[in-house]
């Protein structure tokens, strides 16, 4: 299938999935390809900032693309530079000027602290004043996206056990980042975005994790307008995108979907 | 079907589902049930912890379940009470001791602090020295588990984006916890056994989450000897069930499964 990828899935690529021996219901000994899972820890400039699980590809833009997401990363702010030591599993993001870090800090720490915890009081900053550009989404783009990234060699098909977030433009998926947390593909989108310098305001993004308040407040502060996911909604997720008016699709499987939310940017040119 | 449930999903209950309005793919009006996201903020006597988001139902169990599995609360502290309180969202844990969560929260500072983050660091310990109980797992139990969790009226069959988790005795699934986090899900579970000092050494832990580094290492700390799911594997989850001999069944799927570890408890007396 002809397509216009700038970035897809490495499934070849060293080190991202792993051959383990098991045996199946018959007793049966055999081999399944599984994804890799490390640690990495972000730090920006001197400060340890957090540790990541991780499949491990692309820390730069996972480190970038986190760190804009959490707004320890200010627009006035130029990034110099991003090392990273495969050895010690350490990012370096670094910048020229004072980062608000030590504030952001202060806060998770009373509002979050573990796997299940969520950066509730940083997350919701933002939202307040925020407003999506207008844009358009063709039920025929959506059908053929749908139908190309499904069929996109990935980590997915290849091991399972992963989750994939898709840059899209128009009918043209562009960007295609796979992680074991659906959050750090979506942050290596975030990461790419910066580094290029792309205009987001007319794309779409594309998941296969379910549509949670985090995941729409993230999206919505990316400044991305359409949320789209195979997956399903939360009540929340579904409140928080009418109140900033973004366009939220889920459950989409073929030529079937749901938009719970911002139905004004949809145009029904292919039922 | 007839079952042994101690608890299941109470899928009737107000507040965890909500219908919301939307438009499908004819641009058809329609309604579906998405489950309700909240956070609930979690405290250890007068210090708060963490900020979670949960569907909302057992508090209690949530919180207790969390704070035992983050190691927050020691075997020789006595849970004096528990209270909740529902318009604020809050959920206070007292206990009589002295508790070492000071010490805890400076290490989250520093290796955790946001949705993709995990409590690396402090997950780790404990394992070194951990025995896992020797336990027998009949395949027949698999295939009767899976066949009744998957009839179970549940959240999940009710309006999907959900995690569940079952805590089963052979192969009669025990009780049976739902959350948009599936961690939650497993401290609900967590929080259930330490509150009636339920055996956990002859128990099955059945989760439809993947099957990571971070859930493997908190089932093995809560001594629970067999874990299955109907999902995939990670490569580190597959390592530290070997480390720490732990029986990992995995793409369990009608009268399929895979097992990566600790295949010396499973008795194959159905094919």
């Amino acid at each position: 299938m002809q397509n216009d990828y700038i970035l897809q899935p490495n499934v070849d690529l060293d080190g991202l999935t792993r051959s383990v021996k098991g045996y199946d219901q018959n007793d049966v000994a055999c081999e399944i390809n599984v994804v890799e899972e490390q640690p990495l820890t972000i730090f920006l400039n001197g400060q340890e900032i957090v540790t990541a699980m991780t499949i491990g590809d692309y820390p730069d833009y996972l480190a970038l693309g986190f760190l804009k997401n959490q707004g320890m990363l200010g627009a006035d702010e130029n990034v110099l530079g991003i090392d990273y030591d495969e050895d010690l599993k350490i990012v370096v993001v670094r910048t020229d000027g004072q980062t608000i870090y030590e504030e952001k800090l202060k806060k998770k720490t009373r509002t979050s602290g573990c796997a299940v915890g969520t950066v509730f009081g940083d997350m919701m900053e933002g939202l307040e004043n925020l407003v999506l550009p207008s844009a358009e989404l063709r039920t025929s783009w959506l059908y053929h996206l749908s139908n190309v990234i499904n069929q996109t060699p990935s980590l997915y098909l290849k091991a399972g056990a992963i989750h994939g977030t898709v840059l899209c433009d128009k009918d043209k998926p562009l960007v295609y980042m796979e992680d074991v947390g659906r959050h750090n593909a979506v942050d290596k989108i975030a990461g790419w975005i910066h580094m290029h310098n792309e205009t987001v305001a007319d794309k779409i993004l594309y998941t296969t994790g379910r549509l949670t308040s985090e995941m729409v407040i993230k999206c919505a502060l990316m400044g991305i307008p359409i949320l789209v996911s195979r997956s399903g909604f939360t009540a929340w997720g579904v409140e928080i995108a009418n109140q900033v008016g973004l366009t939220l699709i889920g459950r989409m499987r073929g030529q079937r979907f749901m938009c719970l939310a911002g139905k004004d940017r949809l145009i029904y040119d292919e039922k």
